[in-house]
């Protein structure tokens, strides 16, 4: 058997992981079925904030738990390439201050109105590496 | 406000996009909350092909309506991105020779014994990609 062996992240360098990427995955539960969506996210402290809007599916799993994942999987050389899932009650942001600012810093990448801020306020943080040989070695 | 158009894909050209992706998040729910992994995959027919092994979490969603996304987005460029969710039943593949040859065809990139082979039927397929200018033109 060959493979990269698995390495497991401390909260502090999944997070940082996290916050290096741009874009992740918010998955919710949606008529009972998993669902999910790639979405622009940013990192502060340690809330992960998002942008939605009103008619969205998601906001039915706000107050609820989600998660949200960002990877980075580099087929050619699998060293650095990494994956992490926070875990957390999504929630709105309703402290204007906070939505001037996030709007402010989070664009957007589609053409559409996303007038909801939302935050995960994760509970829990896993994540891994990869490091070793490549599968094909 | 600005942003790219999301242009919604016809199965066709979801399941192609999905077929040149090598890494795929599945999404299930485990112990009623939602659950992520990232995993290689291969695309065989209509069939999502993955290996998984005997004691993931995972596996209690067998016969279960899991999702299933791949994407593709380049931060610079935010044209040429997409992103495809299939949603079907997760199933054992059982039948020996096809075992032996997804075995051959799909190699795990973590070193772990991966000796179940696992397939979506996906129902439906949905996905979109983005066009148009970036969200700081």
């Amino acid at each position: 058997m060959s493979g990269a062996a698995m390495v497991e992240l401390d909260r502090a360098t999944a997070l940082r992981l996290l916050s290096s990427a741009v874009v992740g995955r918010i998955v919710f539960t949606q008529n009972a079925l998993p669902a999910i969506r790639p979405v622009n996210h940013l990192v502060d402290e340690d809330l992960i904030i998002i942008r939605s809007h009103a008619a969205a599916a998601l906001m039915s799993s706000v107050d609820r738990v989600v998660a949200y994942e960002a990877d980075h999987f580099d087929p050619g050389s699998h060293a650095a390439s990494w994956s992490v899932v926070a875990t957390g009650i999504l929630r709105a942001v309703t402290d204007p201050a906070a939505i001037v600012r996030y709007e402010r810093l989070l664009r957007p990448w589609v053409a559409k109105t996303m007038d909801q801020i939302l935050q995960i306020e994760p509970r829990l943080i896993t994540g891994f590496s990869l490091n070793g040989a490549d599968a094909d070695g």
